[in-house]
């Protein structure tokens, strides 16, 4: 079907999209953000905000009520995720769903997982100044314990919506002060406005997630948006080492059994094994306490996490198995065992939702590449139930999880037009 | 000068003494003991009263309940040291005195430090119970955090008494909650009842102190009592690792600046470093702390405690020097800074008072040793201004700052009597 200008039917089409497409208002959404940074603001630039903190509970309650003005409803699950509905008129449609998380890690920056909830909430407002009604109901997820530093495993919230973890499995949970995800969430309920029940599993018409990158590939390369293609594969491990305390100026090196020792011994072996020349393969060592952790004595327990990733599932199954192999039996007469605490296949979105993400980076003239995350997201999980792509703008020098983390601001607005865009398509279409 | 019966006069005079020495009561001992190990108990045979916590004071107050009762008086030091006083007929004659400490490891045994404090009360009792009337008063010394497992460092209560540490830098020192010993003693003080303060400095006339060997060395030797002829040097470094908190999924491994990675790499040339064939350096690393401390955040900070020691002076500066000069610049694009934290030379302990513990020894007929202490004890800074000689006891296996900590009857009572009789030696001795 083609007009008499020489347009086809689709392309007018959009163009008539574009036109009436609401605009973000991002004095508004730049507002919001340095609101926020105050909730936790460690006072050296960034924030610590871990989930169901206290900070964690200030921050929803400051999003709600910008959600209450609004009079959108808000529902809440039993593993904590909130859901801010903006209603269509046909309230029987699957929502589009957009969203990330407002949790932070320990020394955390003030755009990983906020931008995405403010660009979401930024969506809605726009769409009720823009006086647009749409056909299906469009709902802002803001997910539990993302980070998973108070928490393991990270992404929680998604993951338990999804199925993927048992929700008693999580509420066991227990943080480094003994307290369970149960408690915590029990308390922090009673921090936020009463809200209604919801059922765990959301399956939504589509789900899009803005976020920042988080590394350093769109700034190297001049790039406003990245069109997330996927997601790396993730394998997180627990690590225990057993050895015996004993005290440090009475025990011969020869007779001590030193779990600090050990695990460094192992910590080395794990490096020769994972050299990588293409740089690739992610390999950290991100956590790691000993016991009794008295200067002297003589450690006797080690517990530490090997958080491990990669693009080809197949590699990450292979370096996975040298983990366990590697991670066993008894190292200097110290006994050691690995658990996989998260095994997440490389995840691919779906070719319809990133097409629009692209179209939509397209139609605004925004420099856009195809990207893998290499950070997980909520979107993971949430792929698994509903059509998922994800949108990422560039981070200062990709330092992310560090409180110099930072944005420019003409990004974090192009990535929340994207956004918009890329949802007005989807609440009237078809895929 | 000798007898008719061909005996020299001092052999009669030592015959006499040991014929009239008090006999301690081992039912009274043990049953302290017992009393002692339920305060702060783990439940899994170890006690944990680390230094100014609740459970210090309650094992502090139960002593001196026990003191009380015997009327015997109690002054406390500006540190928190607190001396227990037996009068003697001439009060103004220096004090002998004995003592240990009553805080221990997180997950210390019920033997470690208690073992002197109650033996020495135990000496007081039987000094009582023999109707014995001394010319010198007697003092039992207990020291404030002997163990440095919460507030570094160790023996810090008789460095500030000696004046090896000045008063205020330790009332600055922080426990990792970043509470000062100044406000854990001031609390500490209304948990104990009201005690008359004592000018900080104790000359006492000889110190002799009591304690598990803590080592293997008595019990593969068969011998109950160690006649401890000094202490060996102890260095104590407190080593940072800065590199730069980044994302574990994003940042490529040769991006990074992973605290921990050059922290494990440091303790490897550490351990190359420091080789020694005849296995008589002692090197620990038993603190170990790293931030943030997220699976999946590159770490950004490491902090990690050296604990050398070595009988020799000239080695142990030796490899002292090869610690800042390995800890220190750039290594694996982290900085490194390294401290010490205490530099405490090998003591040689008073020959009168060797020589006293030794011939108590040897008139109960115990089986004995010289000794060098591998532990540090509070005996050092006191041999710096009295005359000192340390008494061990053999303990299971070598094991201590361990919960499995465990010492047999028969050794505990040997070593309490041969305090007893040095002590009695001591409190009618010109030296």
């Amino acid at each position: 079907l083609t007009t008499s200008a020489g347009f086809q039917h689709s392309e007018l089409m959009e163009m008539q999209r574009i036109l009436t497409a609401p605009h973000i208002n991002s004095t508004r959404l730049w507002e919001r953000h340095r609101a926020i940074a105050q909730i936790g603001a460690t006072g050296r630039g960034g924030v610590n905000r871990q989930a169901l903190t206290p900070e964690d509970a200030e921050a929803r309650r400051l999003v709600l009520s910008w959600s209450e003005a609004r009079n959108y409803s808000t529902t809440i699950d039993a593993i904590g995720n909130l859901f801010i509905r903006r209603p269509g008129t046909h309230p029987e449609l699957a929502p589009v769903m957009t969203g990330s998380h407002l949790d932070t890690q320990p020394t955390g920056g003030n755009f990983d997982g906020v931008f995405g909830v403010l660009a979401g909430l930024e969506v809605f407002e726009s769409l009720d100044d823009a006086g647009f009604v749409t056909k299906r109901p469009i709902e802002l997820v803001i997910w539990m314990n993302e980070e998973g530093s108070r928490f393991t495993p990270a992404t929680m919230g998604s993951a338990v919506c999804s199925g993927a973890i048992p929700l008693s499995n999580a509420l066991e949970t227990t943080d480094s002060n003994g307290t369970t995800v149960r408690d915590a969430l029990s308390k922090h309920l009673t921090q936020l406005p009463k809200l209604e029940k919801r059922n765990l599993g959301t399956k939504g018409f589509a789900f899009v997630e803005a976020h920042i990158e988080q590394g350093p590939i769109l700034e190297a390369t001049g790039c406003q948006i990245g069109v997330v293609t996927g997601i790396q594969g993730l394998c997180i491990y627990e690590v225990e080492v057993v050895g015996f305390e004993a005290h440090a100026g009475t025990t011969p090196l020869s007779n001590r059994r030193d779990a600090l020792v050990a695990a460094v011994d192992l910590i080395g072996k794990l490096q020769d094994e994972f050299q990588d020349p293409a740089d690739v393969l992610r390999f950290t060592v991100g956590k790691f306490e000993v016991a009794p952790g008295s200067p002297n004595t003589v450690p006797g327990r080690v517990n530490f996490t090997i958080d491990l990733r990669h693009p080809n599932a197949e590699v990450l199954g292979r370096v996975g198995d040298a983990v366990m192999r590697i991670c066993a039996g008894e190292i200097k007469r110290c006994s050691v065992t690995a658990r996989p605490m998260l095994q997440s296949k490389p995840v691919e979105f779906h070719p319809q939702i990133i097409d629009i993400v692209r179209s939509a980076a397209v139609r605004r003239h925004l420099r856009h590449m195809n990207l893998v995350s290499g950070a997980t997201h909520d979107s993971k999980f949430m792929s698994a139930q509903t059509p998922t792509a994800m949108i990422f703008v560039p981070c200062e020098k990709g330092i992310s999880h560090n409180e110099a983390e930072n944005v420019r601001k003409e990004d974090l607005f192009a990535g929340t037009q994207v956004l918009c865009d890329a949802l007005v398509a989807l609440l009237d279409t078809e895929i």
